[in-house]
């Protein structure tokens, strides 16, 4: 088991990686400050892994609420159902919520827990390989907007995080493989040695080497905790981990949300990222098939294999938070493993390599 | 004009306190950091104030989303209500929102502005006297769920506050009490003086004496501010600033909000936790005249006129904020002008006092 902690002052919290730590109740209890819980759950989870945390939990008062599954309930809507269920069982300021589940869950949990009653405390569960390795790390939680992805949320941390990676064995090949699309992008926009690391041992991951997942998802929440301890709010570096996002949101935008899952959306758009910087000249194309091929090795798709209307996603990519007086940032690469946020590329190359895509 | 400055660090921020505030631009722009601003009004605010405030904005992307008027439209569908508003206006995280407005209006725009794109900057114009002396300072943020007012927001501090008493000039008879009655509240939960001062001007500010009510406003705001500056999350101190509206939340509750102004039922929220304290010993029966006799004096309620049942008032006053596993705590007082968080009273006073009311 591995510990790493994230710093970021009075909201500092640990993230415990490892294999079967939801048969040891210490990680969890130990963060728990009052007597009542609410474990957040989707239809798909519940069933799986519910009663293993709820045993954890003896001495609680335990209630669930469990959630459809899915990025299309990523809803106002439905965090109103956590708030209902909150309600119903007269769950007061010193309740904590655990999210158990995807990035979904773990979203909707998170804002659900910055927003009851003002604030109350939550912990991460995730169980899904993109969720452990992203967004169950760094405190964004939030929903999405029929105008646009997670645009409504809060900045809210968690008090600990636990990652066993046991629950992958029941994740299926394709969600396992959008979650490896986030852990190349911590290669690509940061950590050159690890996108090395990646393109030696891809095989071994796609055969789910157990000790190997523990790695790449140390090494991922590292590189994530480096960033976020160095930018909680995102006024500045944080801003980077949206590599080849503001592609791939407005891919899952236009498309519609789940047509794409998350982790596929950003996988198109890291290779669309990564091309503009070849274009812009930042690097060769060279580059450009490495990446392709790394995300094809993962069984990640490299195109977007439905018809998009041009004006439909540029429009899409302006709504986008890193735009500023409605102008697009981007996320681009100087060389592999060294990323910048730029908007000082070429409109007409911009226009290219999307027209290139569609 | 008098300036008060709430000193929370990083969070700090002016409260400017005068006539004709609304005629000057510099008081507003000075707070706005990026070129878009949404203007947040209501239907019977906008009419009579919003020209006024667009044109102190005239180099400025502005945009305006009226929203009914009411307690009862404080809900998240509502608030969703400016989210589709601020994307449709193409907004960023540059952006700016302003309330204008009463409490209502206030409370929905702050946590509009805590919830768009994870955080975005507000600024407070109160338009009513309940909004000006309590509401629009502090921080507090959110809407009201079916099961139990405010509970649903988040701690978010607007960039100012901008008290233009003259906005005082369009409020009903019937509003001007209610906000009388917060003012009343920081007489007895902190400031004996206050409430001596009260009781001597009561009648000059019920004829509305312009340069009292300016006088009134600072010395709620000045008392608000020093509580907030101590407690701005609300774990300890904040929460006397709660003195009668745990039993006032269970009058709108049960009655249905908008049947009492918020005002109206924290007078007699106010007069139930002053009786509470005398049947508990702190203070004198002459105490609670003297409450009763100002109360009255500012034209507010000091009994329900409606049936309530007993069980449904004592469960809605379980649903408070205020609530540690399962106990209500209370705001009394020790005597006029000292208040404190007491969970130690006798259980047969509360029902008897709930039933006296009832």
């Amino acid at each position: 088991m591995k510990t790493l902690n994230l710093d970021l002052g009075k909201n500092s919290y640990p993230i415990y990686i490892g294999q079967d730590l939801l048969s040891q109740p210490d990680y969890l209890t130990k963060h728990i400050s009052g007597k009542q819980v609410m474990i957040v759950s989707n239809t798909t989870v519940a069933p799986l892994y519910l009663d293993k945390v709820q045993t954890l939990l003896g001495n609680y008062t335990v209630a669930c609420v469990i959630l459809p599954d899915g990025e299309a309930y990523k809803t106002l809507d439905t965090v109103n159902q956590i708030f209902t269920a909150l309600l119903e069982a007269r769950f007061d300021r010193s309740c904590t919520l655990i999210a158990l589940g995807g990035g979904v869950v773990g979203d909707m949990t998170g804002y659900a827990a910055a927003s009851y009653q003002r604030g109350v405390n939550f912990i991460q569960i995730p169980t899904t390989l993109l969720s452990q390795v992203d967004s169950s790390v760094g405190g964004k939680t939030g929903v999405n907007h029929a105008l646009g992805k997670n645009m409504i949320g809060a900045f809210h941390q968690p008090k600990c995080v636990l990652i066993d990676v046991d629950t992958l064995d029941t994740l299926d090949e394709r969600q396992y493989s959008a979650g490896l699309a986030e852990v190349i992008k911590y290669g690509l926009l940061g950590n050159a040695d690890f996108f090395v690391y990646l393109q030696k041992n891809i095989d071994n991951l796609m055969r789910r080497d157990k000790a190997l997942i523990v790695k790449i998802v140390y090494q991922s929440c590292v590189d994530k905790a480096d960033i976020v301890a160095q930018d909680e709010l995102e006024s500045g570096k944080r801003a980077l981990l949206n590599f080849g996002h503001t592609f791939g949101h407005a891919i899952e935008n236009t498309l519609g949300y789940g047509v794409y899952l998350h982790g596929e959306a950003v996988a198109v758009g890291m290779l669309m990222a990564t091309a503009l910087s070849a274009v812009e000249g930042f690097i060769s194309n060279k580059d450009i098939n490495q990446v392709k091929d790394l995300l094809q090795k993962a069984n990640l798709p490299t195109s977007i294999n439905s018809k998009i209307d041009y004006q439909n996603f540029i429009d899409a990519m302006r709504v986008d938070k890193k735009t500023i007086n409605g102008e697009v940032r981007l996320v681009l690469m100087k060389k592999i493993g060294q990323a910048f946020i730029s908007n000082a590329y070429q409109p007409q190359n911009l226009e290219q390599i999307i027209k290139d895509f569609l």
